[in-house]
């Protein structure tokens, strides 16, 4: 007899119970990251600057992290942890050799935000998000909402603890 | 008879005739390149995003492009040339690798920003640069205005001619 693999009969239960399938890994994880209702945060893109950085490897991409209001406000004080209401966004787009850029400079040299890639979010709220440092996540592919999972998210950004779970430092 | 190079004997005639030494290039280009009277315009840090990019080489820096209100309404407008009140500063800070980043990725890949090195400003102003198409620029060190000469910086950009001087595209 050929095995079929759990999360197949699983998948296949979903569907037949719920009548739609999910893609999360998880169910009891899949409504929080639905965080926002599923919608990207309205004006993210007019926040301030916190920082930038570049990723290699897969990734290889270039990213700008922005934060709201109260994000901003609590970096420049230097408070941890982030309050309530703090969101961190990290925008990020394909890493691109700019041969514009290099001719004014006379040498290869220039990298620059190509297509976009993916955009992240990292919401404070201490009570809803007690079981993973207070902090919620998301990903946005195209506006969409992604199926990450909020724990999965969360165990990375625990080495950073002591900076209340947020890698990003503020760039004066 | 040693030759004294033409610049050394510019700059003592201008030692003893001005009583103090600029280290411009060009006594007519030293007044406009003290643009903004000569102080970083306040409040730039809060200006929004236009995007971000890496340099390497000498300068090896990653940067932020931001831009005041006319700026951001213009790129997003796709309007060229931008009108005058425009205003582009470009934040770099030192390419640091991040270890802790690293370590959290588990592999060798991440770029964040240190300290910073300098910041440099297009303004736009079409009658009072018109010489040098419509923009004045401007670089501070620490706050504080360097001896940028405009014609300089603007014959680098004079390739993008074609998008009005400026060589950042907005990144969504």
């Amino acid at each position: 007899m050929k095995r079929i693999p759990i999360f197949v009969i699983a998948a296949a239960m979903a569907v037949s119970i719920g009548g739609a399938m999910t893609l999360s890994a998880g169910g009891a994880d899949y409504e929080s990251s639905l965080i926002f209702g599923g919608k990207i945060p309205e004006g993210y893109r007019d926040w301030r600057l916190i920082s930038v950085a570049h990723e290699e490897g897969s990734l290889n991409d270039i990213r700008a992290i922005l934060g709201n209001d109260v994000a901003i406000k609590a970096y420049r004080e230097g408070k941890l942890p982030f309050p309530d209401g703090t969101i961190i966004a990290r925008l990020a787009w394909s890493y691109v050799a700019s041969e514009e850029n290099n001719k004014a400079f006379g040498r290869p040299q220039s990298f620059v935000a190509g297509a976009p890639t993916n955009v992240q979010f990292m919401v404070k709220d201490s009570r809803k998000y007690a079981s993973t440092g207070g902090w919620g996540f998301a990903q946005f592919n195209d506006g969409k909402p992604t199926d990450m999972v909020v724990q999965d998210c969360f165990s990375c950004h625990v080495p950073v603890k002591a900076r209340d779970f947020v890698f990003t430092r503020y760039s004066p």
